[in-house]
């Protein structure tokens, strides 16, 4: 096994090139066993592995800097560098993480998770490297979708600028999440396969010399900024902006990888070398379907399938309702940013491809493109990741609320999300989002209510809705109580006295096991589905603070500016007389882990929030 | 008068060709003595007196629609559609609002403020038309500069898809705010001076034709995709993605505007119109200086010279700290997105260029990127609006936050900004700053403080420290009070009983009123300088609850989510015997005025504050 021979960072340069490949073979059985066991990105390290292992060769650890855009990729990389070993503990509780991270090596030396920052970070390694006079050589790997995202263009606009190196490493798979799309790609493509616009380019030029005054109109062109020269190479985009253009690479042939990486090191400006890859490389399954394997759970490594099935998710729930409410309204409209896979929408799309708008990895024009399609006379279904609907905060605050816009947000995997970890939960919008005017915040605390608060959310046209719900299977219990939607009325499940719980999402689980705990400990209380958020039932608030001195809020979000928050300024807004319990996240980051594990480690768990409640720190 | 004609819109097609011009001319003399009394945008409004002109001579209003990026350059448009008497009271109190807005006219149709937003709407739009199967034609007129923001690239990738008629109107007056950066730039700059390639096409093509076999290789070249005949004319990068380019076209030559944008409506797809214009186009001194006259306050208008000089602003008092501070500490550098002049570091960009970096209007990069120069070793000092920085949601707490990084935010023209209004206003910056777990979050009660905040921000290392102040002149009272600054800690101003006054940055002025009424009424008070608003004093918080049975707490924020709603959550943990009033920005959206009469309308001037402490309502 060559394997055998990476301890640590650098370790690879002692290997012979041709050893590299026998490499790249282990690195794939070794990343293809783990992720089957423990789920993670597979398709796009598959994609990687002669890539990370051509950059190993060409960079010294840790002084070089090496960026991965997103960072879903850096499997290979982390295997290079020290971590070889833990990688068994991939994406688990207090194992590696799926994600770059600092505390992990120094190899790791920005953390990413969120598409399209690498160039900016890389741009800001380059700079300081010029003020203090270091030298070092940064790299930033970026996929082609990550390119769709405005963040990226935003940095590329200032490579232009920089009178040093820099290597921007284009991992072209042709592949966002879902297909690519839109005007970059179009012009990708047309790179891609212009490798004979070369040769043409060297016949017009020879052609144009053998011409009466042929050469005086050859050199006119040439001297020009937009010479024929520049023109029929690939890459145009690039060199326009200033930035010189290497490429397209083969991305699984590492010799012609280390050859261009060495060019590239030693250009005096911003470099972009193109390299393309397959993702899901040397796995047939994650070949055939690279988004099906871009984040997978554990699956049987013969077949390819899935290991557990599970009940329905709540994705899997928004896609029937809202196929169903697109079935009896034609002007409903879905947008998606690179996530039909992910969110559902997937069946929409195929029902009803015109009124379906996948714009790629851009989650802001996603929001301001829905705020446009509303204003013109459509509803809007705009689904998005938590996570990534941070990117369009002013979007949702700008264009959205402050024309009271009735868009719905279709918020998934809201809360906390498991293995992918930090840079992933969903723990602060209902924070971000309350804080808007205008908005309105709710949560199902199982799967038949999402699909009711679709349809809910639909009718209403003061102004925007976000539904945000739980990545996974669906919550069934509770089904008996549905009662129905009522604007800015929570649902009572439960009554009693003493202690009132107050649970949104898919806390108002979990305070189930609460109540039947204090049960146990013969202590009553009441359970509120807190199904608005923004604006609370402040007329129930009033009527529980009649019967019970304690209020337990419940919430799998961020403490600070939540429902327990919110709550607190209305208890003594209303001169309530109870006391305050909080149960949130609290206001820090927090790791990866299964969502069982979390809650428990944050005191979330029935067990915890049971226990702090009996154990008098109330009063 | 012309403009006697103009009551209504689409009475300028009743004017004949010839006669716009003398319009154009009484445009400009308008708006220059309208904006030389109250203020306003006047460079960029003065840019687009033709193209304006054009637009509405080649539209049809309401039906059509047409979308300003930004907003600000909408002031003929407003004139054009039955807004002309109201004109005169542009940016008051309850006048016409100097961006687009919807509830004065059928003619805005979407409204904006911030940057690059325009496209996406204008797709919306497209989308929505045909979905609906309806007719009308869709224009967005967006700047060179914005098209630097990542939004506007994001949506230009979607517009490739489209397969019906769409005008881009790229108005490229080679400045964004101040002059404009990057690759962009540098792109657009070589096709404005094309026109000359447009003829050596043609002698290339020909010369070709005329040697032997030329023939086949001109043909092949035409059939590529990126042939000679697309490729010597400007537009490439538009063409490349699918949208078809037309231009440049002289944007003060009314005729030539007509022609090209009636041919731009009769094609299928997406199309740009590169519009050339010149900011402050027919009076002088914005002519000479167009980032003076972006934005301005009342002005002389034969001098050009502002009307009030005022004292010190905070912008100008950050300007001296931050030069000052990179004097002592080579270290730092700044990081400013087009806002060099507004945020007053256009003196620390002249002393230190190589530590400033100006990114253009691109918000999210420069958190990134400041994360990055962060990252490898500098000490940032990242200084943007309130308004914008919002677009940097996710870039502060994923790059930043999340990594513990000491960036340190500089927030100006936070809380109430007067006369830009609804879309300017600072007022979330509390909230959205709070939630980020590890966020410092600072307010100066004067220009002094603010001077003593930067410092220790910059001495801090544990994570990023935000540092937020208001637009215009610097408070210069209570300067006898200066109790250096301790992490976490608040300054006791006024020691009393009875009522605790806990107010933060501009609020603690307004505190002082509030004391003085009173004192008036013989109701004792403590007056607390919350110069953290994150974290909170906690400890003073108990002590003041011993000799104090009213919590006031005063800010120009939003209230979910600002210090009174974290105070309240504090004062129900901490079981503090206090009753608590919040006065704060109430959760809506704020018009446009002075900020003396939207503090009054608000509740948030002394006066209001006192009538509502002294009325009783707190018990």
């Amino acid at each position: 096994m060559l394997l055998d021979k990476i301890n640590n960072a650098n370790d690879i340069q002692k290997l012979s090139v041709n050893e590299l490949e026998a490499l790249a073979e282990e690195l794939r059985l070794k990343i293809t066993q783990t992720v089957s066991r423990n789920g993670g990105h597979l398709a796009s390290n598959l994609g990687v592995v002669e890539l990370s292992i051509a950059l190993h060769y060409c960079l010294h650890f840790p002084e070089d800097k090496l960026i991965w855009d997103v960072g879903h990729q850096s499997y290979v990389h982390k295997i290079l560098t020290g971590r070889k070993e833990q990688f068994e503990t991939l994406r688990q509780y207090k194992g590696l993480s799926g994600f770059p991270k600092r505390a992990e090596s120094a190899a790791d030396c920005f953390e990413t998770g969120h598409s399209s920052t690498s160039i900016s970070a890389g741009l800001g390694f380059v700079c300081a490297r010029e003020i203090k006079k270091e030298k070092y050589t940064v790299v930033s790997v970026i996929g082609d979708g990550s390119l769709t995202g405005g963040l990226a263009f935003e940095a590329l606009n200032n490579v232009s600028e920089i009178k040093s190196n820099y290597i921007i490493v284009l991992n072209d798979n042709e592949f966002s999440i879902s297909a690519n799309i839109g005007g970059v790609s179009k012009m990708l493509s047309t790179v891609r396969t212009a490798d004979s616009y070369l040769s043409l380019k060297e016949r017009v030029e020879n052609r144009l010399r053998q011409t009466d005054r042929g050469d005086k109109l050859a050199d006119k062109i040439k001297q020009t900024k937009s010479s024929i020269k520049q023109v029929l190479i690939p890459g145009k985009l690039f060199e326009n902006m200033g930035i010189t253009y290497l490429g397209p690479v083969d991305g699984h042939n590492i010799p012609e990888l280390i050859r261009v990486l060495n060019r590239a090191k030693r250009l005096n400006h911003g470099v972009i070398v193109h390299v393309k890859t397959q993702k899901g490389r040397g796995y047939l399954p994650a070949e055939k379907s690279p988004d099906v394997f871009h984040g997978v759970g554990a699956f049987d490594i013969k077949s390819g399938l899935p290991k557990s099935a599970g009940g329905k998710t709540y994705s899997r729930l928004f896609a029937e309702a809202i196929c169903e409410l697109g079935r009896q309204d034609a002007s409903i409209v879905a947008v998606s940013a690179a996530m039909s896979h992910g969110t559902g929408l997937v069946e929409f799309e195929k029902a009803f491809p015109e009124r379906f708008f996948d714009v790629g990895i851009a989650e802001e024009h996603a929001v301001t493109f829905s705020a446009g399609l509303c204003t013109a006379g459509m509803k809007v279904v705009t689904a998005v990741f938590s996570t990534f609907l941070q990117r369009a905060f002013d979007q949702i605050l700008h264009d959205v609320c402050m024309q009271s816009l009735p868009v719905v947000f279709a918020i998934d995997r809201a809360g906390l999300v498991g293995a992918d970890g930090q840079t992933h939960h969903g723990i602060f919008d209902l924070s971000y989002l309350s804080l808007m005017p205008g908005m309105t915040v709710m949560a199902p605390k199982n799967g038949p209510e999402l699909k009711e608060m679709l349809a809910f959310a639909l009718r209403e046209e003061r102004g925007p809705v976000a539904i945000r719900y739980p990545r996974g299977t669906a919550y069934t219990g509770l089904s008996e109580y549905q009662a129905p939607i009522v604007y800015g009325k929570w649902e009572q499940i439960y009554e009693g006295e003493d202690v009132a719980l107050i649970a949104c999402g898919s806390m108002v689980e979990t305070a189930c096991g609460v109540r039947g705990l204090l049960l146990q400990h013969r202590r009553s209380c009441s359970l509120i589905n807190a199904r608005f958020i923004r604006p609370l039932d402040e007329e129930m608030l009033v009527a529980l603070a009649r019967r019970h001195s304690v209020f337990a809020v419940l919430e799998d979000n961020i403490k600070t500016g939540g429902l327990g928050e919110q709550i607190a300024e209305a208890v003594l807004r209303l001169h309530l007389p109870v006391s305050l319990e909080l149960f949130a996240v609290p206001d820090r980051f927090v790791e990866h882990g299964s969502v069982t594990e979390l809650k428990e480690s944050l005191g979330l768990d029935a067990e915890s929030i049971a226990h702090r409640l009996l154990s008098g720190e109330t009063k």
